[in-house]
């Protein structure tokens, strides 16, 4: 297993990648092709005794976070995350992890490894730590302006995803709406909401944001505007209210005391809040695993991108999911 | 002062109402007319002692959760929030206050009282508790697809809100999008910040969706389709949280010790996701004061709405608004 991960991509590369990657080596046992420049990396891997089972593969340029994605890759044929697909494209890794520009891994993914037959446009794919069941939320941020028949095969590669990857029967699938009632929402999902009914798919019709954290559904299909920025927001709100619990607890000798006496709880109430424990985003629909991290992405977010990128190539995930894909469009285009 | 209060709206109507409606006489010493049917009404009235300060005023008709705003109340003359906001027209009564059909709310307060001067799109506007200050975030659901222009008079009715209501000066504006960077964002929100751009106003650029939590940018931007997801989201979290949490802690005995010591600290933080304390959320842009409320909402969540529109009467909010308004305005078209 070797996974090549775009040292350049987020907003402290390449050095915190470069501790992500020691990580995954040293906790994973995986093999790592670190993609970027050779001397900002090699500065950063001198500071460690041992650089085993990691490679350096040099490249000269970069897509920054304030580029235009589509525009950069194309110019840019050298950027570490066009060099780091072409090495997937080789077979010389199976994977790619990136916490840089993320229109830029999705331009970079369908211009190298080509997308899935069935699909139009690759999405981004979060799972949420739902209260009842893990909710996986799609698109995050790869398309910020869709159409009907997008969201609609947004939907198809998350029932794809949930299932053969995550191993979930028949998931229901939910629009994110703004309430559950059919003539609420706005044009684009009225419109998604009769292609998903005419489908095979699981489909229960409109859910709310408050519904990608019961676990009610185990899909929830919007745009990448608003995945986006629902992503976001929940990340806030859990770093708000994980330090406004602490601060309020540490204000007075008995809530000190309590933060003692229940800090076993308490770490495991954290932990349920943590995104880094994702890692990353992946990629769907897109013929390869390509996972998205965060820019501001901590060593341990990055290490378990990388852990949950290995885990999608071990599982067959791509050839799985295109699999799902043709036994859906087969039943859909039959009914 | 009179609040009127649309007693058929909601998902526990008009049970919860008329309950909201008794706690604000007693705790705020508010007069409080219930526009709805009779019979319903004074069912849920018999069960109470005393009926002071509180006027049944009869109508026939309501506007169901599931029914198209705008039609229905075009077409229900005989609406509870239709006639509700006649009361205002007519000098019956001060405010409104529902958990209706926010749409229906919207239309019903724009056919019977008009918008102000400069305002195209009424919108609602929720205060959310940031870490460092309070959040403005606009719109969150009275209009679902909106055009540039729109978004940019949210900002100038929040902005004129946060001024002359909240007291904060020269109040920070953002608007909600995918990155900080400039060419992210769909085409909507890429065309609204030019016109933030060359106002008067305090525009940052734009935000994402942590910021709600952050306190950064006192006010955020956003169409109600995207606000309405994030309010709704952040509700939803805030709920899973606290429940996680509780049960967490009450699963070990030192969970338990824990829980009786910091009873104190752990009461503020939750205290600090409690939606029901902002009550509802004030339809700004409207020539008179309409607070909507979520349709779930508890008593205390009614209490705290109607108390939110008494404020906002006594502080001569209207007035202060039109000319806030106007001053914008001319600065604006002045430049």
């Amino acid at each position: 297993m070797n996974v090549a991960v775009d040292a350049m991509g987020g907003d402290h590369a390449p050095g915190v990648i470069v501790r992500g990657a020691f990580l995954a080596v040293s906790e994973l046992g995986i093999d790592i092709t670190l993609v970027g420049h050779e001397e900002a990396i090699a500065e950063e891997l001198s500071s460690y005794r041992s650089a085993d089972h990691i490679t350096l593969h040099h490249c000269e340029e970069a897509v920054q976070m304030d580029e235009a994605p589509l525009k950069a890759v194309r110019k840019k044929k050298d950027a570490s995350i066009r060099v780091a697909f072409g090495l997937v494209k080789r077979g010389e890794a199976d994977a790619v992890v990136s916490a840089g520009n993320s229109g830029a891994t999705l331009a970079a993914a369908v211009l190298t490894l080509g997308r899935l037959k069935g699909v139009d446009r690759p999405a981004l794919a979060s799972i949420f730590p739902g209260e009842k069941a893990p909710v996986v939320l799609i698109d995050v941020g790869a398309n910020v302006d869709c159409r009907p028949a997008h969201l609609f095969q947004f939907g198809v590669m998350a029932h794809a995803f949930t299932t053969s990857i995550l191993g979930v029967e028949n998931p229901k699938i939910g629009l994110l709406s703004i309430g559950e009632e059919r003539s609420k929402g706005n044009e684009q999902v009225r419109l998604a909401r009769e292609l998903f009914k005419e489908s095979k798919l699981n489909f229960v019709g409109n859910v709310e944001g408050r519904d990608i954290f019961t676990g009610d559904v185990e899909i929830i299909v919007c745009d990448g505007f608003v995945g986006n920025v629902a992503l976001k927001l929940s990340e806030g709100m859990g770093e708000v209210m994980t330090k406004s619990l602490q601060r309020e607890l540490m204000s007075s000798l008995m809530g000190r005391a309590s933060l003692l006496l229940g800090s076993r709880p308490l770490g495991r109430f954290k932990r349920k809040l943590d995104y880094e424990a994702y890692g990353g985003a992946p990629l769907l629909g897109i013929n390869g695993v390509g996972i998205v991290c965060h820019g501001g992405s901590t060593p341990r977010a990055i290490k378990n991108a990388i852990k949950l990128a290995a885990q999608y190539v071990r599982d067959g995930g791509v050839d799985k999911m295109t699999g799902e894909l043709n036994s859906i469009e087969a039943e859909t285009f039959a009914s």
